[in-house]
């Protein structure tokens, strides 16, 4: 999951956005020649995400920085992540940026990682996976931290996998309908993801050949009768089966119990709480 | 706070964000002549945002939409905000863009308006404001988002306003004399705000001539007192105070009873609480 | 397989490669309101495909399109496919560009459905694919044209699909090994393939869980002895077996016998022989 | 023919289209230390073309690449023409763009050297030209291969050069006429260049002040008889006589005899086959 | 010299470039339902240029514009060239640009005229060319109007046609060298223009086969003995002769009475006066 | 003022517009590792701007740079101001983009200086502005040069500060209730100026909390006037008087007498006389 290219050309968006046509405050009051130590500081617990971002930022207005702490670290309170020494105008043309990337990702990590050793504790090959709910134009970093995070990034785009949803199944005449045509039209190189509402059409769906079914809006006492279902049928270890819709970190316990091999939540990326990191300049020399 | 222009443009990488070379589950399963309708649903309370940006990308995948409620009205669940009218394929193609803006820019507005409202019991001039900890590449939804929600949107970009914060006091001499620097140099449609620690520093900023006076990091207490200074030197109404830093919805009501000017929240921004707001497909004709 | 916004972005630049400032010829001798019709005929036989494309660029520079013929669809000599109407002007700038993608998307569509069927009259469900051999730039548009000859896409780009390639294996102690790695590691939406060049190592691949094994450079007695192997211990089922490397129109039925699943062939996309396709302007209306 | 900025967009363009978010393959079974030496090698004869391109890739992705032959050569089977050191990772992300250059513009430039030195064995002082049948979006690759093969790249874009064609002149009076305004309004620093019939429009279009003609689908019978007539009248060496339509490998010596100056040929660009050229790892370093 | 896809996209960036995240002003004050007319008005008399790109560009932000006056055309003072009717946001979002480009342009087209109108009176058959001293990013409007105003547009790019300059000869053995090498390099659709800078190298450049000889900063008389001795050759038909350097709207009446075909300025471009021009709001209705 | 991200990509963009596909020149006859030296030389007096763009262009293109020369400065006619050194190809390849950019540049520093000079003998703390009248898409540079001659650049963008114009007006009861709408609205970091056409109007301007007043098209008698009746009314103080419409070289002493704080002219940057400036090669090597 890196593509340089795509990376700098993103950053280099951010930075303009940020920057307008320069920072007036900086430009006025800082002289060209100035240089300054400076380093990235954790302010409260947390795990680290987005650190190689921070540094190409760091890198792209023209420092050097150093990785003090790795990505998919537990970080404590006053742990420096990361150094950077460059002129003190390119610091401060950086910083902002850096810090927004950092305190997002950093907090999608560490509620990845909180959520899945909760699911874990019960499951211990689960899977916790993010959505498509991610801030346009950012899923590239939000995805990746859920991966930083120990989970699983689900599909970037909607060419990735077949997701047969509901509104697909509106219309078609049946789901084994809907799954036949996309294992004869889609290349065999797709996965195909279907979306099921009850046992029923849990098992229609494997019989049909789906590689994983999604039991959508399920209570976890459902999930464990279609499993046993397919289980009954010799057909459970033909499939992977996704338990989505309503979880949180308050009942993932329960929904991990039944066994599904796959959790996913959208509020791993919609409703992020960020990680406070903040950046302090030092060792300036005029 | 529009810009048709940049508007079409952002949404357009968002739909390629999540398009990529298309749609393989809706290509294979729906008909390019098939007709639906449809309709955007809130699923909890709160601040509606996002309506005009969503119908845009409704509108620019090639369906007609009507919006039901406007930006900024408080709406209760199961309540339909936006209507839509097109070809199947592109209502889903457009979907889930449209939701994640709607979701992300309600959560900021209901989250505004709310400590806004607490704020103001105390404090009726009172204006919240947003920072710069915003999701790269999405600033301008965001501090949309806040103005919706009554918020105040400070600064876009570093060149919108000056602002002079600790690192850059590091290297200049004195309070007056950065003042007095960006007085002479930077243009004269600009205002002046500098970052103070404490009382002393706050006069001094005002008297060099400041127009806007951040308060970092002070206590309330040691608010009331900066503001009695001033007031005792008659300085008070020469300038904009605001407070900042670790102001949250618990303590808000303590900061606005200080009788400062402005009160700015990062979390706003940067932690966001999306609301849960669905799409549902209706009336669909092969 | 359909981005309208992709598709539109890459035609404008297209047109932009070959107008320059804008063409020179035309705007001299052309009057502004000189009005035309125009139709695309085949001048030779083949499979017809990208006239979506082309109505959309006459559409793009200000025409009205009507497609007369689909794609897909085996077309004769002289055989219109395309009317448009518009002014002279514009149906001359889109000319060429509307040319080039049809000539080559159709010779594409027409050596796919050629190979296809002669190795389908061996092998009613074999499949036949392309590959990462196209021209840079231009791959959504040869791609498709596979698909639309009734060919199967394969990997648009290096995330679509885990494919370990022998490259890789140089790098890591055994083919298990680099497949419980990627199964450990990569999302399971993801398909996992590996390429192998032996029948040991096709065992040893699906016994560790590989979705697609591809069967590099072998003959197709080595390929028939392999397939027989998986059989004998009951895992061909589990399996979808590719034959790469080598294929071409004079040996593809050897291949298509031996029972493998999937051919694919580079030259597909990478020696195209374009159809002849000419634009006929009729009714100008100075 | 360079321009290195156009030539880095368009690089990162087709890396990015090859990518995605990442390969994932690599990203999973590399390790970011790794490091090794690659050389890229023709698997069959052919004329070397887009080593510059290539090795310009190969930097951009953080390499060091070291051209052994030079673009224009004749290269034999098993030839190393380029070599690569550096991560393993970078190579991997690189190879697929570079060898889709480097097997398209090697391609085309073996055709135009064969068609090239058949003509000039009869005419040795004759051009052979391309057309503007390229592929979209990858022109400037296509004429430069042509040019490498010593061909000539005839017009980039409709303002390199007037061009008037049958279609223009179905709406002006007559060949003088069209001739004479683009002569009166095009700036005097382009060439002016008509396609005529035959030979009586020849003769008009080089007494009204062309600076090419261009027979087009003419037989080569019938552009002897041409030339003759423009001799007669000694008006041959005020003008160039380039030929088009239906010129092939097959009969290009028959055109090359007639005395022309210039025959051009779509085929060069349109339909290419191409060179056999792949990456060979070696010495890896993990 | 139309390319509407790069007239929308340069439109566009300007208006990008004006209105940041949006006009406060307007926005703030100006409500979405008003409607209002408006019209441009020429202030002083000049030469109309760049109305179709005014129109153009109150078209991409939502108005109706009707052209009044065309381009090319000598405007008195208080002439109306333009009306605009639509949102009277979109009006006001759009003037600024509007008139930037009309301004200018039609100063070009009005500097052009008159110098071209003083040459011919003693020259009829002269050129007046423009030079590539352009205003960068903007090159595309200014050699339109030049063209507008009467003139020529001479080179657009570096690729348009050979022009050998002084530096370029500092590196090659003799001018007869230079363009022989031209010759046999750059492809036959292209002419060869050299810079000489004394009779006996302009026909040296002559018998060498160039297009154009262009006689740099010589004085008139310099340049009538350089005519007279390509006469006495009975070479002066064979080339065009440009002159080049110093000439102004002071001395062009000198140099056009020498004979030569072209005359280029600079000044045409680089140093234009802008004609006043300006927008008139009217019935606005709210 | 200062975004190199900005700058690059603007620069590109300059050099791809007059480079196009090659400079087939340059290509043709200097060999690729021909190096030589290069001086930027003013040929005329002036003060200079632009020379970091310069630089900056050189580097893009490979070469080094060194200034000699800083920009503000006064240069006199034969000074270097800037040293190259490099690839011949690369020097000739930015050497009439660096050209435009340090002519246009110095030719708006030199103006602003000029007429700041004037304006200062008289009233030494007054400020000489720029307008939003700047050639679409050089706004940076245009607005950097004013500053560097001493001026002040005014708003970059719509959304820089707020100015109520006489079209805005036309929609509002009166000037108290515009200046009361945006104090409400729009962000407490932005200033508020009003445009007004008499005395009277800036009184009630400055009573209802303006920030700044323009007075436009007023006589300098009529500012004194004005300008006597805020001192009576003792608001003088609160608020910047800035003078604009019809301010000229000639008549700006007249103007500045009245003692206003800002003069803004729009013909800095819509009229500019642009400094003759040249590049010599030396030393070339082969």
């Amino acid at each position: 999951m890196k593509n340089r290219i795509l990376l700098e050309e993103k950053i280099k968006e951010f930075l303009s956005e940020d920057l307008g046509f320069g920072d007036i405050t900086t430009d006025t009051l800082i002289d060209d020649n100035s240089m300054a130590e400076a380093e990235v500081v954790f302010k409260e617990e947390g795990v680290l995400a987005g650190v190689d971002e921070a540094a190409t930022i760091f890198e792209l207005v023209g420092c050097k920085s150093h990785i003090v702490i790795n990505d998919g670290e537990a970080v404590k309170p006053q742990t420096i992540v990361l150094e950077i020494e460059g002129p003190s105008k390119s610091i401060l043309n950086g910083e902002r940026v850096a810090l927004n990337i950092l305190m997002r990702m950093s907090g999608i990590a560490t509620a990845t990682k909180q959520v899945l050793s909760l699911a874990r504790n019960y499951n211990p090959k689960i899977r916790v996976a993010a959505t498509r709910k991610t801030t346009p134009g950012f899923r590239y970093f939000e995805k990746k931290a859920v991966k930083i995070g120990g989970g699983d990034t689900h599909r970037f785009r909607l060419d990735d996998c077949v997701l047969i949803k509901n509104n697909h199944l509106k219309l078609i005449p049946s789901i084994s309908e809907a799954v036949r045509r996309v294992l004869d039209t889609v290349s065999f190189t797709k996965k195909v993801e279907i979306e099921v509402e009850n046992s029923s059409q849990a098992i229609e769906a494997v019989e049909a050949g789906a590689d994983i079914v999604m039991l959508d809006n399920m209570e976890p006492m459902e999930i464990r009768r279609t499993l046993r279902e397919l289980k009954r049928r010799g057909i459970r270890d033909k499939i992977l089966i996704e338990a989505s819709g309503g979880i949180t970190i308050e009942n993932i316990v329960d929904y991990a119990k039944t066994g599904v091999d796959i959790l996913s939540l959208g509020s791993l990326t919609h409703s992020v709480q960020a990680i406070d990191i903040s950046l302090r300049m030092k060792n300036i020399h005029r």
